[in-house]
């Protein structure tokens, strides 16, 4: 028997691997009959079947009959917490109210932000664990979680602590963003930069002090923050060691993307107005770009991602959910997979890699998860596909056979 | 206590309803705070709570705690019985190979009907069974199911026995429906005329003596059969005395709608391309409009159907699935109700009218499903919602708590 294999915990055995591991091949990495043994929580071996024998009745194992192994799926943009619902404003909308109406009746982000506020914190968290088995039940294994429907002190950190709590009680790995550059406050109403010191000089050292927070985010656009506002957001969280993100190029042009790249922001999330210039300061800086095609289906949107300059200049590029009530109450990552591929034109095998290795890249984690390769977490997922397309072609079907975290079976 | 409550078998205390019976009201037929009381697998009484005093212990009851209820959901319109998928010719395609290149290869329909033909009805059943519990867990208790993968005899029956045999084996009512006319089958490659003579002469008599087929469409397209092969097709189901329905008007506006309308059809389906003639004929004739927002999505269509000329004229608009491998592989009726909304402007209100009242309608079932109505079967679902637009609002959460059939309570 293979050495590394003798040295495992548990060996997965007859699998199909879709690695998404690039040294691999460049679409699936796809590994032919595979026997995949972990250890201590980690990938530890992956041995082609012909090369399995004598296996050690001592070492427990799972005749996989063929089933298809990816890695655990990361979805690495969400607002999961959150109070309320706003389906009566979609309602209002489709029944032709405009949407000053709505705003004026206290509607929009305020609704959200107004319901976030007034629920105590372990009914937060009952929400956001009752959503969360959405993704469980897809095969996610690391999910990001941003802040943003505060805005005050008490109320971002109430949120990151939710977030934080998920990550105890649940079978996922949580990463989360302090998102209080989201929208303006009510306070603050008439005060942008006033409301952004207090975000530089209260909410991020808190957050920071209380260990809450992994990357700070900022919503870069007309109608969010200004691209110099956006800035000093970013930098005062550098300065503090946290990882950067940012809302960009959503509905406009600003230049958030580069500015964002140019302070090495992991990510630069939605980008439909994004321009060459913009796609080469990420390209320059690591930077992955994150998609968000649920918000593009939701808000009715006809201008798409620079999908080509992106591949051009070999932009990592992930997918997300952007699950959140106003803009794309779409609880599904695999919806997200074939939005991509139908509205975006990517293909099955960049979609996937979307959900892993370049998710992975996007929260600062690609050391550790979204491949299946000797070293990385035991985090992947078991499949009744034929193949990896069929996760990005069918919706709603339920392939997951099985959701494997740190080497253990969490959930079938 | 209420004398219709006596009689009851079981009562569902303290629901919100939504009726969906116009008489009570346009949008929602809202029943607050209701008790609805079944019998022999009826709908029996619906008794606001006030005037519910003297629970008697012998009636089994459920306090459904203001939980909502709706009618069960029923999908008018999908492919559910095929073998294989097209997972493939969707990566190909969106690598670039053209469609022309795919048909050479054996692809497009016509890889779907030799998958059909190939295999055993048992395994066939199998992949049926599986894929229906998308339905069931979102809250379905009728789909129609059509043939249109075999396209000889004996593969078009195999399809429909499936279809029958689904209904008797799980909890869900099916109607099936004979779509001989689908496609033309590689034996008549040149002589379409000769394939309708062999439907028409053999295919529907069979059905018929089978007791295998409640309805028999056609699809009526350039690519598919002309309106003088359609309506062959149509006038021997009906001389059969077989509803029929149509698909029509989806890449080209061929007055298919209309034809199928004059021969009194239940629905006619897809209607992008339906003009005011076609409108004003469907209403004549009370024709369910089906649209299937599935399709129209996965095949990136940019002609909408004719929303506001079918409110005009108050044709009926229902939804539907269009669950099938090539053009919408897409297993979620929730889904549906979200694209109808985004993509069509529907209001969440009509959209849930589409897969209630309307649905049954175009089904030929308007008297007995459809509605929370007293003497209508008892087929209806609670929900863990606060109000029925989030049924179209959100995707990808699972608010069915319970699921109730015939006046029993089927899956959760
Ligand atoms: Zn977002
Ligand atoms: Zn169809």
């Amino acid at each position: 028997m293979h050495n590394d294999l003798r040295e495992c915990d548990h060996i997965w055995l007859n699998a199909r691997i879709a690695s998404m591991d690039p040294a691999v091949d460049k679409e699936y990495g796809y590994l032919e009959n595979y026997a995949l043994g972990t250890k201590d929580g980690l990938i530890h071996a992956l041995v082609p079947m012909p090369e399995v024998s004598e296996l050690s009745s001592s070492i427990p194992s799972t005749d996989l009959h063929r089933q298809w192994i990816t890695p655990g799926l990361i979805d690495p943009h969400t607002h999961l917490v959150f109070a309320g619902n706003r389906a009566n404003e979609f309602e209002q909308r489709l029944q032709g109210v405009d949407y000053q109406t709505i705003a004026k009746q206290g509607g929009g982000i305020q609704a959200t932000v107004k319901a976030t506020r007034e629920l105590c914190e372990a009914k937060l968290y009952g929400l956001a664990k009752q959503r969360l088995q959405s993704w469980l039940q897809e095969g996610v294994t690391t999910i990001e979680i941003k802040s943003g429907y505060g805005l005050t002190l008490a109320d971002e950190l109430k949120q990151l602590r939710v977030a934080r709590q998920l990550a105890k009680e649940l079978p996922i790995r949580v990463k989360t963003t302090l998102l209080a550059a989201h929208a303006l406050p009510p306070e603050y109403q008439h005060d942008a930069d006033g409301y952004i010191d207090f975000v530089c000089n209260t909410i991020i050292p808190a957050a920071v002090n209380q260990g809450l927070v992994d990357a700070v985010d900022v919503f870069c656009e007309t109608v969010g923050f200004s691209k110099a506002q956006s800035q000093r957001v970013l930098s005062t969280a550098e300065q503090f060691g946290l990882s950067v993100k940012i809302h960009a190029e959503q509905l406009s042009n600003q230049q958030g993307a580069a500015m964002a790249a140019a302070l090495g922001a992991l990510s630069a999330d939605h980008l439909e107005y994004l321009d060459e210039k913009g796609v080469k300061a990420m390209h320059a800086a690591g930077t992955v770009a994150i998609l968000l095609p649920g918000a593009f289906y939701f808000l009715h949107e006809k201008q798409l991602p620079p999908i080509e300059l992106l591949r051009k200049y070999r932009v990592p590029i992930a997918l997300a959910s952007d699950f959140n009530p106003g803009t794309s109450p779409l609880a599904s990552l695999q919806l997200m997979l074939n939005m991509a591929c139908t509205l975006f034109r990517l293909t099955p095998a960049e979609a996937l890699a979307g959900v892993t290795r370049h998710a992975a890249q996007a929260l600062g984690i690609a050391d550790e998860c979204g491949m299946i390769k000797a070293g990385m977490k035991a985090d992947f997922c078991c499949w009744g596909i034929d193949h990896p397309a069929e996760l990005a072609y069918m919706v709603g079907t339920h392939p997951l056979r099985s959701r494997i975290l740190g080497g253990q079976v969490v959930s079938a």
